[in-house]
This record gives C-alpha cells, structure tokens and sequence, in this order.
C-alpha cells in the first residue's frame, strides 16, 4: 500500500472499512507528510497534531461511524480554538469560541481538522507564503493558496477554500487538483470572514469527484442522489472561449482547450461554440465594482482599525474600488447584476454546461502575484457551479485546469460530469 | 436643563457644539441612569463604563469632529473586547478581537458603545431577563430586547438590533420607542451572528427620527440627502389590516389604527384600504420555512456542540421548522418567495407606502414571552424597510405601535415621512 496520505478520502475511507486501515495511521501519515513538505509549500498557519491523533484515535475506537477524513480550512473560516488570521499580521490573538458552521458539521460527521490554510490577506491579492507544490518558484494562485496547495501535496485529501472572484479554481487550477464551487448560498456562511457577501462562495477542493461528493453530502447534511445514470451522450456541451481568449491565454492553454473541444466533437458529443464576449466583459465591470462596494464595507474593522498594516495592493485593489461608490450606485449595480445573470441563463438555456479555461495559462512564475481571475468573475457573480478538472500540461509540465460551468442548483449533475470527463479524459 | 440622558442624541449634539454640554457629561448622565434602572429593567449583559468616560473625555479635548453618542448593541453583534454571549449560557468567554463592521464605522465616526444589549437566546425566542420600562411585569418583545428598553428607559438615545422577522418593529412598539428595519442589504453585516441570513437586517432604535436618520448616515458612511421637501399631500397610503386583523389583534390596536386610518382620511390624505391577505398568508407560511432552514445552518455550531443547553423553545420552534428540509425544497421557496415578493410590489405600486400594526396589541403581560410577530413577516420577507411609531396608548397605559412601511431602497423617505406623522400625530 502506498502512503495513506497520498489515498483520496473515498480510498482510504474503504481501507478503513475493510480493516486493512485505521484512521490514526491515516492522520498519522498526513502529518507526516506536511512535516516533510511544509517547509517548502508553506501551506499552513496553524496546526494541531496532537489533537487530530486523539480524534483519530477516538474514532477508531468507537463503534459508532466517524469519518476521520483529515481536512484544512482557508484562515477565514473559524475552527474553534485555533487562531483565525485571515492573512493579516494582526489577528494572531483572534482565536474564536465557535466553529464556522460548515466545520461543526464535518466535525460532528467525523472529520478531523488537521488546521488552517494559507489564505491571502482578508481572501483578497495579497499572497501568503505558500509555494506551488509543482514547482516552489511559482504561485499556488489564491486566495485559498493553502488548501489548493496541501491538497495538490497529499497533505489531506480535502480543504475547504472560499471564491468570491476566481479564489477556489484558479488555485485549484494551478495546483492541478479539483476545484469545486458550489452555487451561490449552497453552502451556510456562518462564522467565515465576509469578503463580499453577495458573491462569496463556500466550497472545496480535493483530488477525487468522489471525495467532492462525500464532502458536499456531508457539509448540506443530505444523502445526495448522485445522477448516476447521466447519459453523457445526450449532454450539450457550450465552450466558451470569452474576450480574453485572443490577448490574455497563453498559447498553451488555447491549444489544449481547441484539442479538447475537437475531440469531444469527434467523439460525436453535442458541443457548439457559444460566445458570451459581450455579457462576460459586462460582467466583469459589474463584479468589480460590486465586490468593492461589498468589500469596503466587510473590513470596515480592518479599513479602521488596522489600515497602515494592510498591503499596498488591498488599499489601492478592491478597496478603492468600493471606496467612493454610492448606496445608490450599488443598488443600481445589483439590479444590472441580475439583469445580466438572466441574460446568460437565456443564452445558456439549451446547453447542460460550458467549456472554458479555469485561468489564463499555467501558474505563473512568481509569488507575489497569485494570478488572474478573469475566466472565473462571470460565473461567480451568476451565482454558477463551477469545477476545474487538471485535465491538462504545459509545456513547462505544470498542470491546466478546465472549468466546466453548469446552471445554478444543478451541482450534482456538475460533479458527476466531472467524473466523466475525468475518467475518459485525464 | 433636563438629564442629558433624556435627550434624543441630535439634541444633545446641538448642546455639544453650543458648548452647554460635554461628551463626558452626556455620557456620564446615560450611565448613572443605566446604575439607576438596570436593577429593573435588565437591558444590558455588558457594560465598560470607564471606557465609555475614557473614550467621551478624548472626543471632548480633540479638535476633530467625532460625535461622542453613546449607543448599546444587541448581543448578537460583535464589539471587540466585549463578549458575545448571544443570549445562551455556554459563551461568556467568547470575546472577539474584531468589530461588526457597523461597529468600527459607528466607533470612527465617534459613537461610543457603552455595552452590549440583552438578546433572546441566539435571536430567536427564549427570552433574556429584560423588563418593559412602562411596566416591569411585560414583556420588551424581542429579539432586540435591550436595545429597545434601554433606549426607551433613556440609558441611551440609540442602539442597534437586528430583524430576521420582527425583532425590531416589535419590541420597540412595545416599548414605545422608534424601531427602523431598513431595507434588507442597506447595513452591512459582517461580525453579526447570523440568523437566517436571507432575512437578517442590522437595524436601529431611537427616540427621535433625526436620530434614525443621523445614525443612518453614518452607518452607511454617506451623507444623506433628505427628502426634506416631501410633500405629504402627495403622499399615496395603503391602510392595510392584514389577515390577523379579525381574531389576532387587541381591540385597543383596531380601534386607534380605525381612527387614524378615518383622520388621514379626514385631512383629505390619500389613503385607500388594501387588501393584502392571500400574499400575507403566504410569505407567513414561506418565511417560516425558508427562516427555519437557514437557522438550523446557520446555528450549527450551538445545535451540535451546546445542543443540551439550548432552549426547549428553540428546538422545537425555528430549529425544529429547519431540521427536515432538503436544500431542494429550500431552493424552491427561494422561488416562491421571490414571486411574493413581486406580486406585492405589483400591488403597492400606486402608493407609497403601507399603514398597519407594528404587533397584534400592548405589551403582553408576561416576561416568558416576547410576543408575535405576524404583522412583521411580510414585509421582512420583502426586503422593505419598515418603521413602527409610537402614535397609541392602550387602556393600560402602554405604547401601541404603528407601524409604516414602504417600497425597497426608499428608506429616506420613510424616515421623513415618519417625522411628519410624529410631528402630526404624537
């Protein structure tokens, strides 16, 4: 058997049912594994060893089913007792009473929470630490550096990460993992750092669809019934190269996507292309200057209280972007928001998902930078399903995402088609 | 002069910069008040009085403008230093490092919080031990349960609470204070804990319209334009019984809203009865639901870690609504709220506002009650932004609210259309 950290949660999880594992030497070897990367990834703020070997240890010892799926959690989402910093130089202190809702309940299933990822500063460009697993020269992309990172390392099989832009799939994307985020108010919010609240999303990554599915079936509390029986063939496909095609992907990126795209028409699926270049650019006006007006207001206590320790790139970023914005002018902004949403649902309605790229090439070489958003900012302010799928190299050998889009509420259809396209594909 | 204590804050700030009244004295005199009547009415779970004098002996020696109002937040919202207990026995030491966002903006501008006001248990019903000011033995209403005392029982000119269905129009009816549940959105929410998160609104309670105004303009860091020159001949009324109105509300609370609806009238007001009562019974029926679901997400935390020590009340009431819902059928009235919503505005277009009862009556006799908030759902669910003005006395002597609501984003207007009515009525 190779090292359990290198299993996805669905394999070790059947390890551990058949006695050939426990959930101890499943923790045990994740934290072995970040003691021997951690130096280079720089994927944590914060551990606790000792407690998730208790956990471990207790689970296994009850006869009751717990998971003991070992987990991380972006530094904007509460785990109580640990210290929720949010990228920031000033939180240190900041250790809450109470877990974020979504941490309750994996808890409560079984889940061990190992610690809290690398997030950049308050979710927003300002990166932290943490290099890209395949190459420590380039960025994991952010905001959610860390859970993309850790994953990508077999560190723990799922992090939880947040998007309220591109921050869950282009990490995602980079790191070569899955990245999921769930549509808009799928997932509860409670006890997370509001970033820009109308936008923010609640999500994961891991290195399976079938550790997603557990995953999502567990944080929203259901049994899904997973659409087992998609008839791939009847599936319409849209792929959508957006504005950003022609002068912002890299070449790359663009020859592996156009090979995609022909081969899923030889293989006579249903896919057309579809061009959405005149509601994307709208959409990406509108997000900016949403997710200022959202942003000023959520770290008024950072704005405030902390404003000559914020980055450069936070004040004259998205905090100037909301800075000089009107109620009115926002109010305004939403309504154009959902004008351009029904819009895209219009365009979209005889398609079952979009093809695009997940960011504009491969991780960049550099780590001050985590990177563009741009192919994401669409389907995040419509509230869309959105996985990346490491479909894809570069020429450099580092891994290319390709997001898949589907329609609002239809996140099980999403995820089994992943695991379609993973399976044929990959 | 009277006690500063009793002064509306836009009263006592016109003292402030006539130099007859210092910070320091305005807060010292809330204080002594506080020490005077807490005994009775129980409206705080935390107060820093040394603090509060600190902080108005700083404003007073600063050249710079900083307003130096004291105010109370309900004990759902975040002060730093302070702890947030939420009304439940189990966080007494969660005492966070970081402000509400209304907070920190409120702080800037000079607004000094003298403590934390008393809450229902995590914003639902169990009851804190708060007391009405008119009479001790009935109820303040709730959730925003101190926030209203405290004001009407002059410890402070202005608080905060939060809304999810009532919690504001209605204890400050009761309490025969001004209750303001702005538009949903208008106040950002972050270091709240949430409720039901589609439906939680930050709001204020004061005893004077300038101060709702006031504090509006700087909780939303804007200087308001009033629409000082409405003009109140134009103005279109739906009075509005509501489906309670038979078998649910007081004698008292028909009789005073019959004469004003027939004074309105009297004036040559244009006000015209309008029949809501399908859309009423149906939000009722939705927000139960959809209020439910979120609650039992957003309370994870408690619901699994402190489950024992909850409230019988809470179990069985919003928790036990949320328990079985699936995230489809919450999706669903997502919809049906949404339709709601626009068939209302549909037939409110051709006024400008709504007249109906803020509650079903007085204060009820009894402290292990909050009282029903039927006549608040609707329009919580709408996202419109309501007031209730303490216009009636019933037979007992108690404030009987009336409460005014009016379209989506027209927030100014109400507010000066309810300085009208108070000037006029009161």
């Amino acid at each position: 058997m190779s090292e359990p950290s290198f299993l996805t949660a669905t394999e070790a999880l059947k390890l551990i049912k058949q006695k050939k594992l426990s959930r101890y030497e499943w923790v045990q070897s994740c934290i072995k594994r970040i003691k021997e990367r951690e130096s280079i990834t720089q994927a944590w703020t914060f551990v606790n060893f000792d407690e998730a070997l208790i956990q471990a240890k207790k689970f296994d010892d009850m006869t009751s089913e717990k998971f003991g799926i070992p987990i991380g959690a972006k530094d904007i989402i509460d785990v109580a007792g640990m210290p929720t910093q949010m990228g920031t130089s000033f939180y240190q202190h900041n250790i809450p009473a109470r877990d974020a809702a979504s941490i309750a309940i994996s808890k409560d299933a079984g889940c061990i929470v190992i610690g809290k990822t690398v997030t950049t500063e308050l979710g927003h460009r300002h990166p932290g630490p943490t290099t890209n697993p395949h190459n420590p020269k380039y960025t994991p992309g952010g905001s959610s550096s860390g859970s993309a990172a850790s994953v990508a390392d077999f560190m723990v099989p799922i992090t939880f990460g947040t998007q309220t832009t591109g921050s869950i799939i282009r990490p995602a994307a980079y790191c070569g993992v899955i990245g999921y985020k769930p549509t808009y108010g799928d997932f509860d919010k409670s006890g997370i750092l509001p970033n820009s609240p109308s936008l923010d999303t609640l999500g994961l990554i891991a290195r399976s669809i079938e550790d997603l599915q557990l995953m999502r079936s567990i944080v929203i509390e259901e049994i899904i019934n997973s659409e087992k029986n998609i008839d791939v063939k009847k599936i319409k496909f849209a792929f959508v190269r957006t504005p950003h095609w022609e002068d912002q992907t890299d070449e790359c990126t663009k020859n592996e996507l156009e090979k995609f795209f022909e081969s899923l028409k030889k293989l006579n699926f249903d896919i057309h292309e579809q061009n959405l270049d005149e509601l994307i650019i709208e959409a990406s006006e509108i997000h900016t200057k949403i997710s200022g007006f959202e942003f000023k207001r959520s770290i008024s206590a950072e704005r405030i209280n902390h404003f000559s320790k914020l980055s450069e790139i936070l004040r004259n970023g998205r905090l100037s972007d909301g800075i000089n914005m009107s109620l009115l002018t926002y109010r305004k902004l939403q309504k154009q928001s959902e004008y351009n949403k029904l819009r895209i649902e219009e365009k979209l309605k005889q398609y079952d998902c979009i093809i695009t790229p997940s960011a504009p090439g491969e991780a960049l070489n550099a780590l001050d930078y985590t990177g563009s958003p741009i192919f994401n900012t669409t389907w995040t302010l419509a509230g869309m399903p959105a996985i990346t799928l490491p479909l894809f190299k570069s020429k450099n050998n580092l891994p290319i995402g390709c997001q898949i889009i589907s329609h609002r509420n239809n996140d099980e259809f999403l995820l089994e088609l992943g695991k379609f396209l993973l399976n044929e594909f990959s």
